[in-house]
């Protein structure tokens, strides 16, 4: 067994998801002791995790459970002996993400930010402080489970598989869970009756088979999916019925990601009418945090705020405590998580990061082989596989080249040209958090 | 929901095994309301269905359930509506087995009523009777599950997968449980806090990693497997005490089976004494069956008798009825089974029958991708995979050539010349059995 | 050995082509002894093929060879017995093309006749003849060889070898040709010393090594490639100058046609503001067309008129003459061409089309395996494949669906609504020629 | 193009084949100007050496030919500055050979120089030897190609993939040549009209199809094969007739040395009474031997004596040279040799070594996708592969568990307790040449 007093070391403490995680532990507690969860920010983010930090212990109080919160800047000590590592940090803030989703939009370019050009940024600033907390980790808890809510989840996946040594680590997102509950919705069941076979990349995953109470709808599922009044997205992505026949014809059910790249054309002109008007999805974001933050400062507030779940990271708490809960307690459940691929999707190489279905056991996540995607779906996922694999590597090394390789061979990047011009604003655009790019100046 | 009232069709309901089946049925009857067990068998085999059907009526009774027991020839009425098919009958009954044993021995080959050529004869009259019992089953019950016990297990699964349409076949053993309980014993725990990540092939399953609670104790397992006084083995296969530094170089477990392989001049040895001497395993079978049926005949007894473990088929109650039930229940728990490899077995095709650790779910079972099996471990289960598939296509078109090339790969051959005298004997003795091979004379 | 008096069927014969494959012919004479060329067409060509049949005639008289030069609408006739099938016909003619082209550019979609929405038209427009070819090829030719020019090649390969039992099939492209060549200039050597390592699909490929007299000269090749003043491109594409530090970053030769997938944005500008211009390139074709036709229709000429080159298909004549000329005479040189991949290629599965290096025999083309491609070229290569797989499956069976998948999933097409508008546009305007889509109207 | 005066180093210098690569080498001189040969050798081989260095220049002055013959126990003196490195030692000269050979016998085990126990001990002595050449040749001639004729060829290749960076080097083995002119011969036509697409590994390669003038004469060649009288084999393994019904079932050649795997029993039993009569193979070359040194000792003798033929080695010299010249040539000939898979042999892993037609560069040897083994060859195929994957890891690291692993897994090996005991034997027997597995002692 796990020693009793159980502690979680929670990276980007000051994240307006906190709260959320804090509900989860708490609803989970007869099956998780939490003894001890320590939020840990940067200077930048100081104020936010005390104001979040204040809830969460007034959250533990309500429930009346022994639960110590610790609020600290020094990561090294969060780590120290850690049960569990959880990060959910953004280098650069929101700030960085607007420029992530402006700046593109410039070249008529989807800035996106896991996958798109928005993405391959967010991957250059954050995969460098992934490699670092590992490095941590190693000397001070290396018993611990990482479980990563850091996006790009699947490309942070990809380098700590591919860069590291550590194998304790599981990318999680919340698109499958969320995937599974509109089904749920659409066929007026409980979500713990459905099953999906997903399998493909992180924001990039196709449900390949639908089963409610272990029977296979996947039909009708795909059916109901194609229907042009099927409001099937998530608050994140921008909602665009689908081409009734195209998703028929594909016969799995997309994400509400795909959008991006089997509606381009709509989604762009959607994006940038968007960031005319009310401002872009980072934006919009921005001031529901600033709200969130006026709320959690309240101190009569002593639950998680239902205005939480406008924030587009709905089931993350879920997500995750259910997660950890299967692993500490060995539960042998099947959960969706980015991992090694292991053959359980036979088209991708063996050694690549995947989102796929997984049993969840006290020493790790196995993929369950649920099949090949269709021909039509592989390409595509191939191609963000590709673009995953060299945006790590120029991630890890600083590598000019690497970072306007991986910005060409992005789907949604229009040419090697604007390629450049993008890549060469958005270098300067985030220079303060790129050292790696910038070693020499 | 299936329907309440379930029916099961046991092909080979005449066998030995049948009150196993009948009890973990009995004990399993709070979740899987059997309502009709239908036993069939052929004209040879009535008197002891009728023995074995009589003694299950009286447990049935015993224990109070409304289970309704069946004893027919007629297989068609058996299978019409069923919703599992359990097959666990011996074409040539224990005769055959006799010479499957004996034959082989005179050209000093190990007969091995699996994967030796005992095995490859067993294969080629068995896996035509499967094919016809899934074309009868296609018309009676097409929704039905065929859950099959009869060996050659992998070559019965390799055949069904590759040469009929039914998708709705798992092929079963009882060396994966029979390890997992032996690893429990050596940890002095109880079987359920054990999990073993098996890959390989039926009979040739290794066991890649051993969890006690979810943490991975392979090295312990690894070292107390090697140990000379491990007896570590099952009744069916005569025990011989490893070499120390061999399983600790292979790392993993090999199963009892193994030691015909691994071993093959001591077991080679044993083989011929034991046939001088005591008689054959099928032999000893035999007379342990007469004496059980004897038994079977006490109108006074109403429960399994103890005697029937001494047999050789311990736990296949368990291992069949609770794969039945995971089945029938959307268990998503893993069990071990034989299906198809589906990249899970990296080195392997994904074509291919494999036994390998999957989720068992109403829709099937599917492989839980384990990771690759060491290189020292893979040319073996290459062999056996080739000679399986060789077997499995000469008993579906009855052809001479392919029966030989079947023989001759086989690694417990030990070369052409002897395969084609042992093969043209075992042609001639096996004549009645083997309808596809004498076609036109 | 083969028979001496050679046969030959060119099936669209009356191309504007057939001169340089004439030429290729007579120059090829003493190694390949041909005795009848057979050009067939169909009545809208059948003023074309007298015109270029004549121009035949005159080229074997004046070279002075028995070489007998038939023409026919008759196509069994022409199959009857012959060794080698050459196909460079084009359903629709230029004006089909012309829309492919005309219409995905009103939805700011390049048309693309190969990889495209425009090449999706051609490849359904094409494969079923094809197919009807090597029906008629079963019965009256078994033993002939195919040798493919028709675009989409890579398309047509794919679909030959998925849904015939045709396999004495290459398909044959002028691009890895017209890339060695371009090399050679770079290099200021003679073509013959020059050796690519070719390895992608049709139309792209790409060079994974450059050798000069069997040395590795791929880093000054690529650089070389990259600079802005390097016009290394083909008549069919227009060009555009590489962003030279992302074709160092990829660091293998891209072909011409890559531009449309790495330069997107700037090929459609240029398509657009061609189109509105100087006509698209096919109608640009159908005037030196036409200018051809004059000069072929001149009693004086009696060689290939040096016009021929500005026409695009350079070296075809080379390349379709040796191929031919390497088969007949099982020279074990290596070509560049279209077949199986058989795993020469590791990441793409075994079993479809590539282009890429092989060893030409009497017995067909092998592929050499030359490695795999760098991770950034995979993802794009693996679409293209998807797409062609789709594509090849829509053409065969008329199903609408898997047409609009096709159009879907091409790179170049912005998303599932364009999509579906210009699918039903061309759908419409090609109807008279896509007969398995109209087969209830 | 490389320097006109080239220099090769032959590892090995004194063995008796020694005057056949001269041989080979003279009558390539018009292709392949030789100016310096230095024949290397240790203190044991020393008189050896002198014999034949002395024979090889009265052959280069018979010749009228200005190649400079040295003759050096300085390895390093030897490598400086070569273009070429052939190795043919033998460490522990034919007495460890002929250990390798009786050892295994008193436990009733083939011993097989290359792939069986034999093989085992001789690549525990031989690959470190290698491995140490390279490092060697990384400083002193980094531009040369290692030519490998020192068996156990697959072996050796394997551990020089795998362990060391070196990648011009290239295996060779006489056996697929023996078996195209055996090939030759059956047809009653020249060598040079035969090629045949080899797959496999080193002394287990298969002739997937025989082509004579590039016609597909496979189902021929094979029931030639088949048939009792056809003595196909090759001077070092005893000719036993195969079972003409299996080989039709294999449908492809076998290579005189699947008699080991194939015919286990008769290879065994001639084994036993050619060590009780006449001596095992390496007596026989050792008397060979001795009296080909007496005759080469004749200072009259200026050719290669036809002798020489009788030693086993026949084609060594035609295959090596050929190999060498067609390197240095760049023909892009096909030849057959052991490199890296790289996808030829799907069923097998991309980065193993195999032996395979290959076309030959100047940038060394790209295997030509054959197609893959039948399903009945790949076990065995797989079996040695494993064997050989360990046996390099044993002798790269000296891992006594490894090595015992490696002999238990080898098919000639009847198991863990005699491979135990043949190991500990064969340990102390040759302990004087591995001194990577007594470290300590």
């Amino acid at each position: 067994m796990m020693k009793q007093g159980l502690k979680v070391a929670t990276i980007g403490g000051g994240s307006s998801y906190t709260p959320e995680l804090v509900d989860g532990f708490i609803k989970r507690y007869h099956e998780f002791p939490l003894k001890e969860l320590w939020l840990v920010d940067i200077e930048a983010g100081r104020e936010k995790q005390e104001i979040v930090g204040n809830l969460a212990k007034r959250m533990a109080a309500k429930a009346g459970l022994p639960i110590d919160i610790h609020m600290t800047l020094d990561r090294r000590a969060a780590l120290e002996g850690a049960d569990f590592i959880t990060t959910q940090f953004r280098v650069g803030l929101l700030e960085a993400r607007i420029k992530d989703e402006r700046l593109p939009l410039k070249y008529n370019v989807i800035g996106q930010e896991t996958n798109g050009p928005g993405g391959l940024f967010k991957g250059l600033r954050t995969i460098p402080v992934i490699l670092d907390i590992i490095k941590d980790a190693e000397e001070l808890c290396p018993d611990a489970w990482m479980i990563n809510f850091t996006n790009p989840s699947g490309m942070v996946t990809e380098a700590v598989f591919r860069y590291t040594n550590w194998k304790k680590f599981i990318g999680l997102c919340n698109v499958p869970i969320g995937i599974e509950r509109s089904v749920a919705e659409m066929f007026g069941v409980e979500p713990s009756r459905v099953r999906i076979d997903f399998a493909g990349l992180n924001h990039m995953v196709f449900g390949l088979k639908v089963y409610i109470d272990g029977r296979d709808r996947t039909d009708e599922a795909v059916k109901k999916t194609a229907r042009p009044d099927s409001e099937f997205s998530m608050k994140n992505v921008f909602f665009v019925p689908w081409v009734p026949e195209f998703i028929e014809a594909l016969g799995v059910l997309p994400c509400p990601y795909h959008r991006y790249y089997y509606k381009t054309a709509e989604m762009l002109a959607h994006a940038l009418e968007e960031a005319a008007e009310k401002g872009t999805r980072a934006e919009v974001v921005k001031k529901i945090e600033t709200d969130l933050f006026e709320k959690y400062k309240d101190p009569g507030l002593d639950v998680k705020p239902p205005e939480l779940d406008k924030r587009g990271g709905a089931h993350y708490s879920d997500a995750a405590c259910n997660l950890i809960s299967s692993i500490y307690n060995d539960k042998k459940d099947i959960q969706y998580v980015n991992t090694l691929n292991r053959g359980a999707i036979p088209f991708l190489p063996n050694d690549v990061a995947v989102e796929v279905s997984a049993v969840i056991t006290r020493s790790g996540a196995f993929p369950v082989s649920v099949g090949d995607l269709p021909v039509a779906c592989q390409g595509l996922v191939y191609s963000i596989k590709s673009f995953e694999r060299v945006a790590a590597e120029a991630a890890v090394t600083g590598d000019y080249k690497k970072a306007l390789l991986a910005m060409v061979i992005n789907p949604l990047v229009p040419g090697d040209k604007a390629a450049k011009e993008l890549l060469d604003e958005m270098l300067q655009a985030h220079k303060e958090h790129l050292p790696q790019f910038f070693k020499h100046t």
